[in-house]
């Protein structure tokens, strides 16, 4: 039957039209062609489309999508409807081997091959979004306080680290981190420069006598806490032999940031880097990246991941990389820029007329303006309930400030990267009427 | 114009017909309405329609999603394209409060409530399933080895506990997240009960006497290890005043294993029960449920991950606890028994031909069959080629028996919860051919 | 960079886990390369994921994938948002070019081939469903009603046809279809055997004499009317040289419907036989499927459409025919004999018990019981109200039965495939606490 | 239990926090409330989320999702597989009763309801958007053609209409509309105004005598045709009390054309108004929308459909009116005429370099630059194997100018509704390869 002129595609469809159709999904596939040959954070923005066929073909290696399987085995992905396998993007094998994050899985071979292009792609991007000079990088289906955690068990294990030196920041999570991995945090003071708040350099200095020791630097915290200068620290760190993690959160975005750790890369020691996905990468909350000049303590830290983990975050992280692309990522590095100017002049404008003024903090995100002698939870509280979300309001001398008795009251806005210029239009808006009324 | 007789809903479709109607959505929303007045793990099982609408009513309170929201947090939920909100269920806030893992996140509400029913949920799944007498339950987006990293890591800011008594089991998991936490692991040997491997109650005795100590048992593991007797060592741990975790990673599926644990709590000491929700709930791979007859220690534990996480595994669990519900787990473990017993039948023949037998093991889900004097790595090669998934061959006195010099060697076969009477009969046939072969 | 050993993937992932992989892949895309060159109804049932990756390759070759397409046309399947991408499967260009449905559309080369399978699945199915001689099918995104429509209307433009012979049925929709294709209805009279209404074939044959006449042919309806005999129509036609179509609106999952169909087409004039999409494979309501033993007509068919038309209910169509396959098919009408067995059953104990009996008729689906001396609409709208869907009360003399003048009144109710046997069991005892009370 | 301290909601989430859940989600629903309310086309574009709400909780009141149905009939929108529920948007009974397509259709009160809406949002679109003066409107789930079919078939049922004059359109659909329907075309002559391809008034006005006559008046076409003078033949069709059908495939875009309707209606007389939904509202291919002021010929067009039909296209132009809103709808109309003007400066442009002129014609989306004297079929074949699609190359004379002996060849693009102007720019800048090489 399949002879019968009939039912012949060509005698139905036109060459040159099946030729049209070719062209047409060659030109939706080269990207992903190109993923899978280069592994590169790619140049122009995917498709929704793309993305997906990507992760169906990914997924559909893996075991348990195999029809002939004979699976058995206490764990093998079965699943009691077909919705978990939409609500895991078909990588209902997770991602992993026992104890060991980033080993392949021999029931999950397209979890495999997704994750290792998720950190690939991760890599690339890092490199050409500021950082050229690291060699790894991992895509971790936790936080970045985890993160932080897996990376100091592995520095315990690895190279016997067992205390950590923490310039100051009011932050709870990176402190469980050192928490949960078993090591003792020994803080490092801050002090005023201005209206700045900056590592006390000296008691750094001091503290790195110690034996078992590593350091915890900080790029992007809230002002008036400024980044610590992580060049300087870096070099310190290189002479004494010391470790140093620099939590980058949401440090991707900042240019000037990036290019910060690029010098201490050069000029120093740096063992990790840690950023969040969603914060850089504009992914749902949950993974982070970390990365390294040195490929192997990359490696240490996924063997410390105790298990096989949800291969979510990574999926979501590989994807929103996908989705922006490089030029992508520059307009909205762009944008970003702009919102914190039309941010600065906005709240300036209020300062004028309210009585207050900006602080002089250097900060790629935030700014922050006094409150001074006001109510400073009332008017926290006040833009919570008028659906203002994410400003800070600190009270003078309170913790949050990442020093004791910080002498202005004072609430921070973010424009953050992926904002848009009616956030902060609003925002502002009703900061202004709140702080009137 | 909403007066024009043409256009009045009532004109066009009659009551009668807008009452039916009205009977199908509220059946349809009777399980929703039930499961947010009462969290109980339901007795029917729900349809996918119902779960997403769940999902997507719970997500639509996260200030994401408020179309009236300005948000200038540096990490709002934003998202580069809808394809993200798809892959994460709607939750991109993602759940927990830095440092808190069951706190309240005032940004997403919705995501709040998702979590705290699928803790609820669990809670109540456990309890119908076997285990009445616990009080409290969690579900944590990461593998049960982590969960038990977590647990410890608890018990020693908590309760000071620095080392953990570890009946040997031959499973990397357990170690490494022992190890995460930063505890020792003191080793408790193993002894032969004819051919069972079982836990040197004497050698747990006898290590229970030091400081800072804490008891990991574990009722699932391959044959021919022995589930531990938990009920004698919970009682050994309320007399000695020793904490008890016990990893009962895939025995919610085991009404055996489940009465065994309820008997531990009610006659000694038991601090938390940690359980896999894809081994035992048919979820995908990434989250575990952690369970306790004390409220606080889970509360503890949830305090001890380091930032906010990933929603997708707590989503997929409580997914796929409302799409089984009671009636259908309970049809699913009678399958398991009824495949158990076609496992053996279909081993024992094949042990009658090949001049092999069963091991006499006591196990919940798996059938060991010796492969005496056989080159047992071709044999498992030759089965994951012929797409055979999960069998275990391991060589007299190699390690995976758990003690030193096992005098068998062996493959041991699965037939957990939700596996096919098909894939047993595939396995078994396959074995049989490489065993002839 | 390519060549740096940490970013190659054979390094990370072991070439036999690699080759495992492929095999899955293999095995999942096998199917969907057999049909890309085999065009046949499957035997094997394929899985969701088949299906979705199958349309998804098919509409990337629709032009508004393009991403270099310079798109200057006033229609050019532009979408507001990826939502409707995703309620359309994806066929933004729908199917079709103006005028002529089945033509390939140049700017949809993926529609174009997406049809095309429709269309050779669709006549392998029927084939293999009952009718190996015919030659040609198309999926039609029409009720059947309009399906004869357009089949009419190709009848009056291609041959002269200007009036139907229609053996009575109490059905509004065919009469529309005639009637809209402006073609005039000749009733032909119905007559009483015992319990079975039945077409008067001397009426038949007297009106066959008229000019531009054709005849439509019914297989399948409600008891007590009986299947016309299409065999004897179908050797009429052939003699008198007139035009047949059959509606065979729900009987392809009847054998005994689909062997005399067969033998009709065998023995005489078949000119076109047109079924339902949904009532045969089980899919959403609005496509329907015409055959022919002459592949010129179906074209010609495809001609009447004045237009491009939707592609979904094609998809639709194609999806459910793969996701069944012939095995599953087979196991579908089994159930459905089972369960018209068990209707019967339940139905006849009632009768027992409330005074009634079972109509004599002969029906592939539905069986009918007496409601004699019964308030029959009362029944009708308590069943409704009661949520069972479906039944036919008639009052005796009332229009419905096909005839004038029914001695009965009856009730029917339908064991049609797909139909649980829950269905009927709850809807035959609701009927009996009905008719108690 | 529910009493159990540790799992009341209000002790795990603030008060204040569930208060501000409940904004957001009654913020997200506002519009679905508004619309159940009111009917409206809304003045703002709604999410994707929430038009998925609507769809599902209407979708969800269909008995199909009745958990307690028993169905019994031969058409239960029973499905093969979840996909297909995915696939029609949960509406599986699809829409309208055997013969009525707006009927309500008690098995699915919820498509029924949709239907309704989709409905009544089209007619306030249509209101808004430059013709208030209908009194109703509906949208068919079948092309402009196929509207053309039924709404003639309704008039020669009702008003006795067995011919149509119409103006010449070289457009095959339309005129399959009027043979589907058995309804006679007459022809009217089209006469030359420079450049201008228009009716011939007075050819129109001199077949209007004959008897059981219609007319079908035409506002978009390519040019060199022009819309027909609609308030014109609407006086006249007043006058002479004859129905005239206004196809207005993709006029809704133009302020201009619907303003000319909206005169038409007001002077004279105006039956029907026929619009695609994907050329005017970015839907899929597959919907049509017609509007009337007389809400009679709406029904009695809805009476003429034969059967039930597909909800999708249906479901489509809800949604993207819906996803649309007046604000961008002005918005992309705004963008619309911009990218006119760009596009006619482009062709000016080239037309200077080779030699040729933009023809003078007024058109509201398309632009002609005549090709005299080159290889016309050339430069279309190779447009479109450069991947520019939608652009006419017409050779003088041929077929596609609505008149006889057009004096000119030439190729029109056009710059319609939702393109971009990235289109335009490809496709000059291609077209000008084209032509220098």
């Amino acid at each position: 039957m399949e002879d019968d002129p009939l039912t012949r595609l060509e005698d139905i469809i036109p060459k040159h039209m099946l030729a049209r159709g070719k062209i047409t999904l060659d030109a939706v596939l080269a990207p992903i062609k190109d993923l899978l040959n280069r592994r590169q954070f790619p140049k122009k923005a995917w498709s929704e489309s793309q993305v997906e066929l990507l992760l169906r073909l990914l997924s559909l290696m893996d075991t348990d999508k195999d029809p002939e399987a004979a699976r058995v085995g206490e764990r093998e992905a079965r699943i009691i409807s077909p919705l978990l396998e939409r609500l895991s993007a078909g990588f209902c094998h997770g991602v992993g081997r026992s104890g060991h994050l980033t080993a392949p899985q021999p029931k999950a071979v397209g979890a495999s091959q997704m994750q290792f292009l998720a950190n690939q792609v991760a890599l690339s991007a890092l490199k050409k979004l500021g950082i050229p000079n690291i060699r790894a990088a991992s895509v971790l289906p936790l936080s970045t306080g985890m993160a932080i955690a897996l990376s100091f068990a592995a520095m315990r294990r690895e190279r016997g680290v067992s205390r950590v030196l923490y310039p100051r920041i009011d932050h709870t999570s990176p402190k469980r981190g050192i928490e949960l991995a078993g090591l003792e945090t020994i803080p490092v003071n801050t002090t005023l420069d201005d209206d700045a708040v900056i590592v006390d350099m000296s008691d750094l200095e001091r503290k790195m006598s110690a034996d078992g020791i590593a350091v915890l630097a900080t790029t992007t915290f809230f002002p008036p806490r400024e980044s610590d200068p992580v060049k300087e620290i870096s070099k310190m760190c290189a002479e004494a032999d010391i470790p140093l993690l620099i939590n980058n959160a949401y440090g991707v975005q900042s240019e000037r940031v990036m290019s910060s750790i690029r010098s201490a890369i050069d000029a120093g020691r740096v063992d990790i880097i840690v950023q969040s996905s969603d914060k850089n990468f504009l992914t749902p909350v949950g993974g982070s990246i970390i990365a390294s000049p040195d490929g192997a303590i990359i490696e240490q830290v996924a063997e410390t991941y105790a298990g096989r983990a949800t291969a979510a975050p990574i999926v979501q992280t590989l994807s929103a990389m996908l989705l922006i692309g490089l030029e992508r990522y520059t307009e909205l590095r762009d944008k970003q820029k702009s919102n914190l100017s039309f941010l600065k002049e906005q709240l300036e404008s209020i300062a004028g007329k309210v009585g207050q003024r900006i602080l002089d903090v250097e900060n790629p995100v935030a700014i922050a303006l006094t409150l001074n002698g006001l109510n400073v939870t009332g008017v926290g509280a006040k833009l919570y309930n008028q659906r203002v979300t994410g400003p800070r309001a600190v009270r003078s001398g309170d913790q949050g400030s990442c020093i004791d008795d910080y002498p202005h009251s004072y609430i921070t806005m973010n424009a953050a990267i992926g904002a848009r210029r009616k956030d902060i239009e609003k925002a502002t808006i009703k900061l202004y009427k709140v702080l009137c009324s």
